[in-house]
């Protein structure tokens, strides 16, 4: 049985998700609450070894059904290992990105459809959908100038996407809010750091509160 | 478009299906017909880097969820970068082991549910499902006899399996034979090799007239 919160937090690159949980898991912990907060492959082996694969640079035939299934299979060794039994001692989850992800940028954004994106992540997830999920809003022009501001982040095939596909990610997360209406929660992240945080932390306590 | 036939051999390791799959396909050819003879990995550099991760001996704490998703990963690279190009331009396709395997290993046998795992195969496949599939029958303690003769073959997680997962392999094919008999056709590998590549090669030569 599931006795902790599981929370994730979905957005394009730049949106300020790691800052965020950052800043939100303190407060938390201050309010003596235990808290995990991970992102894939969180250092858990197998999920690494999965990871290698999806973001060698040498590996260009990567049919993007195959990448979907990898990120699907990352994700379940990540849940299975390290947030399902936190979950189950009672210790509250963050994570970020997780379903959402693949539904806006594989399902969405490659056209592969977010039905069937779904599907596959459905068996991944098994029980474990998340409780809430955070969506940090930002235009893409917005989170890809925050980007480049960040050195020392190591460089990938998917930063070498396009902003026009950044706008189509944004456009697939819009139509998984309209879709889940009660598990997503849209945050304006183009306001300061503080009034994010705030906002967020709003939402965490009162349902931990519940 | 799909031009050559796409067809799949299955049935318990000791069921003599390359040995088969050679023979047919020598009678095939001398008849003039293009032929790829293949199994996954297949030399597929993608699918080989994702068999390591699911046979690395080290990797104890696999899911069995994250190993289906990365079987079905396997695949759809295999099938994506060798048998869609062959079928394409009019090369049939003999594939030793494809879904079936998933859904009696993991879906029956492992207990994940052929349903679940089904579902995981089709995103895979997509639109290329075998036309025809030989399941080659044999009773499990036939099929291990013949593996310990084999020599100089690597020993792998799954052989490390008992009996009586074999047993329930065996009982998973059953219950897909039920439900796809347009698909399956089931040959009895006790015969003799000669009589087993007789009765395979003759269902392949009146299918290509057709």
């Amino acid at each position: 049985m599931r006795k902790g919160l599981f929370i994730t937090f979905e957005g394009p690159d730049g949106a300020g998700k790691s800052t965020v949980i950052h800043h939100v898991g303190e407060k938390i912990k201050q309010n003596g609450a235990h808290l995990l907060i991970t992102r894939e492959p969180g250092g858990i082996e197998i999920a690494e070894q999965i990871r290698q694969v999806i973001l060698k640079k040498e590996n260009t035939a990567m049919d993007s059904r195959t990448e979907a299934l990898l990120y699907a299979a990352a994700r379940r060794q990540h849940l299975a290992e390290k947030v399902i039994p936190a979950l189950k001692s009672g210790i509250h989850v963050f994570c970020d990105r997780f379903i959402d992800s693949s539904l806006a940028y594989q399902g969405y954004a490659r056209g592969l459809g977010i039905e069937e994106v779904y599907r596959i992540n459905e068996f991944a997830i098994d029980q474990y959908m998340p409780d809430i999920t955070f969506y940090l809003d930002v235009p893409p022009e917005i989170g890809l100038k925050r980007i480049e501001k960040h050195h020392g982040r190591e460089v990938n095939r998917l930063d070498l996407e396009s902003l026009d596909f950044h706008q189509k990610v944004r456009e697939g997360y819009q139509l998984l809010i309209q879709q889940f209406p009660e598990r997503i929660i849209v945050i304006d992240a183009t306001q300061s750091l503080e009034k994010v945080v705030q906002d967020v932390y709003e939402h965490v306590e009162k349902v931990i509160r519940e």
